[in-house]
């Protein structure tokens, strides 16, 4: 048996996110098609963890075991061929059997990207958020750095959501303009369901200068949900890179 | 009766181009049902010229003329209200009664933007060409120069067009890096139908090395189409700016 691990780009424009669903196209589902196509295997895929509807990945990771002989840098070429121009295999490869892409996944990073002009692009629509007032960038930025470190984000978390606990570890946070886009980068050991999407909703308060720097950090203390801004569009989330 | 000047941006991915067809979803046809909805008038809308289907604009002009007593400034919003978020009104105003989108038109300038990574991006796949091998991008821009000046570009014109003459003026073309994207940029007086695409898919060749750039002077004189490059495709071509 050989344990597979892709490295996956993709636009989840067109997509209801990578979990399965009955009914809606899915990352997963189309991934687990292609990979049924190339082994002629019933496979389990596993992946680092679920994107929701419209959010893209340069660098989500999945993993599944399979009999088939295939050399694992082949697969590839085989699903590329398989696959929707959509979604894109940028590395396979064969690893050792104790390779869980989720279990193992110490870490992720994320850029949300916000597109900041007073006209809405058509171009970048499904690529981005749009913010038409000008952002000031050095104070979200200076906002941005009280995310990092050991922190209860219940305040960056969906109200209705079963987790225990809001506790988790930012290592590092950072936002900067790129032209007409500012780019908001975060990496961690863990993130919540919706989290980098209300962090970016409140950063976009300070940029706006409705609110100062400071005010992430009493939203952090607060643990209050409505303290925080609100949850940005899918759009403009990018899931960059899982670390192991 | 006033004239009104529109300047627009829009997606061309999911549009059969510019021009009006029967069964198909145009920009003309979109935008004219939308001044239809807002005049509550028939009329007739005057691109500065057309683009293919795929082809995107960040800088196309139209004009057209309607008794309707709406501000000209104000069909900007109320446009952008009726059209489909792939199609943006960039600024809208009452011009001269004399103005003429297409006749008046000076000059145009378009990019060109090749994604050039070794693996194809799910991302950037409708906004771009792509290219995996990497481009010697000083050797295009060398090459872009011999465009420049007049002449006849015969060689770059699609074989079963009806154009009389292919004597062009082209007033400045460059090839630059930006990232994992190499743009070609281009102005002159006029263009004919591909011209663009034709003379990028020649470019490619010499950031290929399989040609040295005075290959692009010999294109030129020798006006023979089957010298030049391919047709790249429409997706990494952009209308920027038409000239008055």
């Amino acid at each position: 048996m050989k344990n597979i691990k892709l490295l996956i780009e993709y636009d989840g424009t067109n997509y209801s996110g990578w979990q399965y669903q009955k009914n809606s196209r899915t990352i997963e589902e189309d991934l687990r098609d292609a990979i049924k196509k190339a082994t002629k295997e019933e496979v389990s895929l596993i992946g680092s963890g679920r994107t929701d509807k419209g959010v893209h990945a340069l660098g989500q990771v999945a993993n599944f075991y399979t009999n088939s002989d295939i050399p694992g840098d082949k697969y590839k070429k085989i699903l590329d061929h398989l696959l929707a121009d959509d979604i894109t295999i940028v590395e396979s490869e064969e690893v050792d059997l104790g390779f869980h892409a989720r279990f193992n996944a110490r870490g992720k990073s994320y850029m949300y990207r916000i597109y900041n002009r007073n006209i809405k692009s058509p171009i970048h629509r499904n690529y981005s958020y749009h913010v038409p007032n000008r952002l000031n960038v050095e104070k979200m930025n200076e906002a941005s750095k009280f995310f990092i470190g050991e922190h209860d984000f219940t305040a960056f978390k969906v109200k209705r959501t079963e987790v225990h606990t809001g506790l988790r570890i930012i290592e590092d946070a950072y936002v900067e303009r790129n032209g007409e886009f500012v780019d908001f980068y975060i990496k961690g050991k863990g993130f919540m369901h919706n989290m980098v999407r209300i962090m970016v909703g409140s950063l976009i308060l300070v940029g706006l200068e409705k609110e100062p720097p400071g005010y992430i950090k009493q939203v952090i203390e607060s643990k209050d949900r409505t303290r925080a801004g609100k949850t940005v569009a899918a759009s403009g989330l990018y899931l960059l890179k899982v670390f192991y």
